[in-house]
């Protein structure tokens, strides 16, 4: 390997989500990829991006894109479901960097998964409107029956902490009961925040049907798509937290995604200076 | 009346929230004050404010007030309680006009009503953590007892339009059980999605607690403090609505506050020129 090329190596993986749900996709990255660099950005000041419109979402994405880019990123993954079932297309046409989403991925596991071929997908509004989890599978087999159900309660109950009280048990209900007909054997975890919601809706849906969270197959793909660095880095280098906004209940709802402590996180002052990053304060977490 | 005054008059009331609950307090504006023009501003791409920081708060109040300026308003309601309760003394310090929140106004009718000095307030986590009701509701009558609780779940249910069935009730059961035994007569909804939960809300609690939402005191207080028009305008010109987004479930979610059609809305670019009141579209309402 050439010096250029081991320094190009040695660069960050961007990752990027409206809150902090990305941070799923995250830990896996970690778990299996100790010596990559990540720096992630979370757009709380913007988020939900689930309940916005197409334009509105790729406006945020592409300003999310450039502030990654600006911190020297050799790839980025849109950990963002609602970003990425809108938003792909342009961001690949403008810059110039592999970009993998948690759609694609998911997908292809769920297509090799299906022997029934009927699968379901859960998702955000936004998700589920734009069809591309439906797109996608269908452009992969097009006999594959797909059913798809909005679900916009289960981020709020994720963030409360009621993953799985009866309020989550009794929401799940609502949502999927009209699926249990369906004859489905896969359902994919359409947004980063449900793998959370994973032992309640296993439980609601039965043994037979296979559940497909997007942090696994996303990592995976990055793996066989992007160079890879060999060598070993410190922990404590590895994981750069850049976020928009700086809520009270922030780092208790992180570190539940993250399964583990955040020690430092950026602050981003999004209104004046986002593209040029200008970061407004360092803060650390409690 | 001089012509001057007369010309004054005429101007339109500013009212605006980070998304639509805010025509909760819009609807009965019109009940009450039929001759006044109101100018609606939704700051939809950038809700809720509920989970944001002070600092972001104060800073997207700014920017619709400023927005709202640019109209010729000749009164500002704050009808975000997230907003009212952390940014009204900027606001006060930078813009010359009447602003009216929907805090104050709530408070003195609760503090008016209580006869057992036990009141209770719920809200979003960025109101409740302000502490604004406990303060203005303390510094009325330092001997009321205030209990107050953060409850995250009502927006997004009342938005999923859920205000009845068992998941709202269980969730208010969960947030309010611990009331029961508070000997409250006196409940304040402090935050304009929560009307739309108040039969639920008031079953749970007994008929011996009164419940009071901002809407009625607000536009009471609006009467008090500003100049009214006193000539009848034409219904159709009556209300203007403007919003930072315009997501799929726009519509039915805000005739839903506003008990009655929307005729048509525009959607301001927030990005690119929010402060020149840069109009991108308008559009009408199915």
């Amino acid at each position: 390997m050439s010096s250029q090329n081991k320094k190009n190596v040695a660069r960050p993986i961007g990752v990027f989500d409206s809150g902090l749900g990305g941070l799923t996709v995250v830990k896996e990255l970690r778990r299996k990829l100790p010596n990559e660099k990540i720096i992630y950005f979370g757009d709380i000041a913007r988020l939900p991006y689930g309940i916005k419109s197409k334009k509105q979402i790729i406006e945020c994405s592409k300003e999310n894109t450039q502030f990654l880019k600006s911190k020297n990123v050799k790839a980025l993954v849109v950990a963002c479901n609602s970003s990425a079932s809108v938003s792909i297309p342009t961001l690949k046409k403008i810059f110039k960097l592999p970009i993998i989403d948690v759609i694609q991925p998911a997908v292809e596991a769920a297509v090799r998964t299906t022997q029934a071929g009927r699968i379901a997908v859960l998702g955000t509004q936004a998700t589920i409107d734009s069809g591309a989890y439906q797109k996608a599978i269908k452009k992969k087999d097009e006999k594959i029956k797909v059913f798809s159900i909005a679900c916009p309660l289960f981020v709020p109950l994720v963030e409360e902490g009621w993953a799985n009280n009866d309020i989550a048990k009794k929401t799940i209900e609502t949502y999927l009961s009209s699926l249990k007909s369906k004859k489905i054997d896969v359902l994919i975890l359409g947004c980063t925040h449900y793998p959370l919601l994973k032992t309640s809706i296993q439980k609601f849906m039965g043994d037979k049907v296979v559940l497909i969270d997007s942090a696994g197959p996303t990592v995976k793909t990055l793996a066989e798509k992007v160079l890879l660095n060999q060598k070993s880095i410190g922990s404590n280098k590895a994981l750069e937290i850049c976020v928009t906004d700086f809520p009270r209940n922030f780092v208790k709802i992180g570190e539940r995604f993250l399964g583990h402590k955040m020690e430092k996180v950026q602050v981003i002052q999004l209104s004046k200076g986002l593209l040029r990053g200008k970061e407004s304060m360092v803060l650390s977490s409690e």
